[in-house]
């Protein structure tokens, strides 16, 4: 006979579907300004977080990472991997799944998918840094690279920055035409390009996300003119980055957590001293943003453990009331901590 | 509409309760000697593995720590906290959970509970030390500390070493009182004692795995004698052994991976250069294990991620059939790998 496990027992799990059910209940474009908040937020309170640079293991065709943090309260980690390849076989280049556990006692509060949950808390990311290093009037982006994560980059700055046009651009047209397809009815002014110069033609915020795991040059120094604000996400491990380097060097670069860029991000392409400025400084009021109109800024993202915290922090309340989510029969919870034993003989 | 997800974005899971059915199924002893085997295997294949120091996130009250590895085809890693106060409030000490993963792609293989796996797994693991260690006539095991661990300790040293009693001590005379409750009708003969002294009377084997975090003194120089093997498997994180520090010096230590034991283990309280000798080289024959019948031999346990990695894919391996695990939509898995969006809005 098998007892019934305790409500700590049991670790709320959000799938896939549900997450869609959850997006689709709260609005897409609600969720982003909520993670962005949530993500602004944490960001506030940096040196309340563990950081640690992220636990990657590296084979010849991909990486499988493991990003933990915590702010005392609660742990999260997630569980990611890259595979550039994978799409030539049907499969998505990243994958995830999160936990959320409480640190006074190590219980899962919360399993989750986070394919989805990613690409959310990416585009809010980018959205985060819009908000503090954009021009003020900005309402045109370019959209370079429009793969799985680029409808997200263009509505999170829809709803969060007043973007209202966006200019797409992929090598591949195909991709460009899915992306087009996606935004329309979005409210988005949607406008395909057939060259990089073309699509940066009067954005003021310029986002690249392009896959190949690779030094490759996406965007030119004398394409980029002054003023822009430029999100570079796709750059996001060791030899993989999208920016010519000497935009590096007119460009005033701001990181989320210094000693992973500086491996991960474009800035490995310039001196290991070469100066950033981390975005919770700006959010704190303790660096300065933007200077000035002529000035270009860059955001080079990489993804940090911060912002899945935040991202699972805010769907652990989201799915409070159990519509979303099913409980998962995780944790072995004998009625005498110290029976493990009894309880696996009296389940027979 | 939702669409069906594609086998590989469904994530087979083994719930507590099925991990309870699959050791009935098979049988509690066979299962033992299976994980006492697999772990052996990785042993001998030592050097395919990426070997890190667990990620430990450490508080005023307890750890929790991501165990990873992998063997280059397979990553594995296992979550695991560690909070000795759980059991004040009704809750284990230890709880865990695992993934195991595919190293080509990154998709997850196999999410499975590990609180139970945990126990067997480090049962298995003392046996396969016993086995290298132990004088080849041992019988008799003391058995220090009669906690959550302890039945599974004493089961796998009957099943892979031919141990046929047990001798039992714990501070606290109602865990003894439950572990010989819970031990008989196994074939054990269960003795329980009223000190550590009478308790290793007779012994040839000697498990110590009692649950204090703080330097506790179980084992006293004098009371082990020469031949003996001692199995130290509750010292296992910085601050917390079970041996007085001179039986280290009478004994020949043997641990799992020298740079975590060294942190972990027993031998905190020695030179950092004292002599030690990996498993994994005995096993191996490049090392020698039992030298005389004299010999005081001690396995300095703390638990390494190989472990976990062997009874995921020995867990992996018993369930082929589906017949003890359930499938999670874990995996968002769009029909076009670049179009995660449209699987969103087409879910509507």
């Amino acid at each position: 006979m098998t007892q019934q496990p305790s409500a700590q027992a049991l670790v709320p799990f959000v799938s896939v579907e549900n997450m869609m059910r959850l997006v689709h209940q709260i609005g897409l474009e609600r969720i982003l300004i909520d993670l962005t908040d949530a993500i602004e937020e944490d960001f506030l309170r940096w040196d309340c977080f563990d950081k640690t640079p992220r636990v990657a293991s590296h084979s010849d065709i991909g990486v499988i990472e493991l990003m933990p943090t915590s702010d005392g309260l609660r742990y999260g980690f997630k569980y990611v991997n890259g595979h550039p390849k994978n799409t030539r076989e049907g499969l998505q280049t990243v994958t995830a799944f999160g936990m959320l556990a409480e640190v006074a006692t190590g219980y899962p509060l919360l399993l989750s998918e986070m394919t989805l949950l990613t690409a959310l808390r990416t585009a809010a990311t980018s959205a985060m840094a819009t908000r503090h290093l954009a021009p003020g009037d900005a309402t045109v982006m370019a959209m370079i690279g429009n793969g799985a994560q680029s409808e997200f980059q263009a509505l999170a700055l829809k709803a969060v920055n007043g973007i209202r046009e966006v200019r797409l651009y992929d090598i591949d047209p195909e991709a460009t035409r899915k992306c087009a397809a996606n935004l329309a009815g979005s409210g988005l002014k949607v406008v395909p390009c057939s060259s990089p110069q073309e699509a940066i033609e009067g954005a003021q915020v310029i986002t690249t996300c392009t896959a190949d795991k690779q030094y490759a040059t996406i965007l030119t120094d004398n394409m980029v003119g002054a003023g822009v604000h430029i999100n570079a996400i796709g750059g996001d491990c060791p030899g993989k980055t999208e920016l010519h380097r000497d935009i590096l060097h007119r460009a005033e670069i701001f990181v989320e957590y210094t000693p992973q860029t500086r491996i991960e991000g474009e800035i490995q392409q310039v001196a290991p001293d070469h100066p950033v400025t981390e975005l919770c400084q700006v959010i704190a009021g303790k660096a300065q943003g933007r200077r000035d109109a002529r000035q270009i800024t860059l955001f080079d993202g990489v993804g940090f453990a911060i912002e899945d915290f935040s991202a699972l922090r805010k769907i652990h309340d989201y799915v409070q009331d159990g519509k979303f989510c099913q409980n998962l029969d995780m944790i072995a919870d004998p009625d005498n901590p110290r029976d493990l034993f009894g309880m696996l003989m009296r389940s027979k």
